[in-house]
């Protein structure tokens, strides 16, 4: 059995392309609709009121397209909306955070786990609990680091000043003894070589987009839901959906992905 | 005659309180109705069409405040949106691009004018325009300075990161011999120390704040629209709305205004 609908995929903004790049890597017989709500980002500033109306929003929309799944490519959303999202709709749906948290307890060896992310996902306290269930004696150390977004957004990627504020955030990280940390937010892999040389050598950096990848494909089967393969040769059948500014979105897109896209289209979002 | 009716305010976030400060300053009789879309905040960065979206909405939400008049206490807003809501409603409506304009063109001597904005307000050239339809031999020169607002809003004012961004951002416009410097964003003049010491004693810094209460209270004369004298015994009457995030909003906003607020209230802006 088999399904060929398309799975639905969405963030706040660009960083959820990160998660998506990962799906196309490791199933390329899967169609991706993704939405990135450009004219509302930020979330990780934002209450768990607002972010569940959007999510909502969010999921009404892809709901349209015919998705048989959904991933919630942002950290935040996943932290403030995935639970209550789960009860409210029939569609298997997964999230980037209790992947991220199931790698980092089979990476960590002292049982030292520091998170990175937003301010919303730090308060929400969802990587804590997540880990902490899988084994209740690793101890978690958060910390938000709220410039790092517009740092990237910039592209400011290698640049001392970036390098200077991650000083700041990690140094209490550093003297924690932690031996893994996890990129919380889906901006922070493109930091990754800046935040390992923070870190040292003896930090494993986790990145809970390859692990997502790993979750839907799992999710999929269960529900044999996993896509027919398809003609290789023929270019890739994903859309690309955003509330505001298509050519930016695009520009961005196309320098992390790994074939271009066109044709981006805006959606009234607050209409779903 | 006199009109006792509140004056609205609104910004994408907090530094629209920047404006409502100066007028709260120079016409203490009237009373403001405050809104700061905290839900939606920056507005820098996104389209003219959902900027415009989102203004139209908030005048809506404004109007059934029964407000008098209307201050767009926000830059990017009245770079995108002013001149369309104008055709659009009754009430008399200001921004704070003009009288910034207007300012500039008084103070400067060589007519050479720098704008530092959001990159919204900058690529809509109104400044330039506005700057050139009183005196089309000023030169302007125009620079986003997107990381401002999240250094600002992270609370680095006095931070050698932020001196380093500044110089940066600042070092074209230094080379081209202005003497005079627009803040045209209204979370800027929160860095005016910072950016003054960066220009130097010679460049005029003109926040538009000042010069936009006064339009304000020209503009109410002229309707016959200004409040009549109230006992200033009493605390102040204005009231605040935000889209998201009340109990922030309020730690900033006590922090910048003359006296303390309680009961900012959360609107559901988009049902406007």
């Amino acid at each position: 059995m088999s399904n060929n609908q398309p799975v639905g995929v969405f963030d706040s903004g660009v960083g959820g392309l990160t998660v998506a790049r990962e799906i196309m890597r490791q199933m390329p017989d899967e169609r991706i609709v993704y939405f990135g709500d450009t004219a509302r980002v930020p979330y990780g500033t934002k209450s768990q009121g607002t972010v569940l109306r959007f999510v909502r929003q969010i999921v009404s929309f892809l709901e349209t397209h015919d998705v048989k799944a959904i991933v919630v490519a942002c950290n935040t959303a996943s932290a403030y909306a995935l639970e209550t999202i789960e009860r409210e709709i029939d569609l298997p749906i997964i999230g980037v955070i209790k992947p991220g948290a199931r790698t980092a307890v089979r990476a960590t060896r002292n049982r030292r786990i520091g998170v990175i992310a937003t301010d919303a996902t730090i308060n929400s306290g969802m990587y804590t609990r997540f880990i902490q269930s899988i084994d209740p004696d690793v101890a978690v150390f958060g910390k938000a680091c709220p410039l790092f977004v517009p740092l990237v957004e910039e592209g400011m990627l290698h640049d001392f000043v970036t390098e200077e504020i991650a000083n700041r955030y990690l140094k209490d990280l550093k003297t924690q003894n932690i031996d893994t940390l996890i990129l919380g937010c889906t901006h922070y892999p493109l930091l990754r070589s800046l935040i390992g040389k923070c870190m040292g050598d003896s930090v494993t950096l986790v990145n809970p987009a390859y692990e997502t990848a790993i979750g839907l494909k799992a999710m999929l089967a269960e529900h044999d839901l996993l896509a027919a393969p398809e003609r290789h040769d023929l270019p890739p059948r994903h859309r690309f959906y955003v509330s505001d500014g298509a050519e930016k979105f695009e520009i961005f897109a196309n320098s992390i992905l790994p074939y271009d896209i066109r044709k981006t289209q805006v959606v009234d979002i607050e209409g779903y």
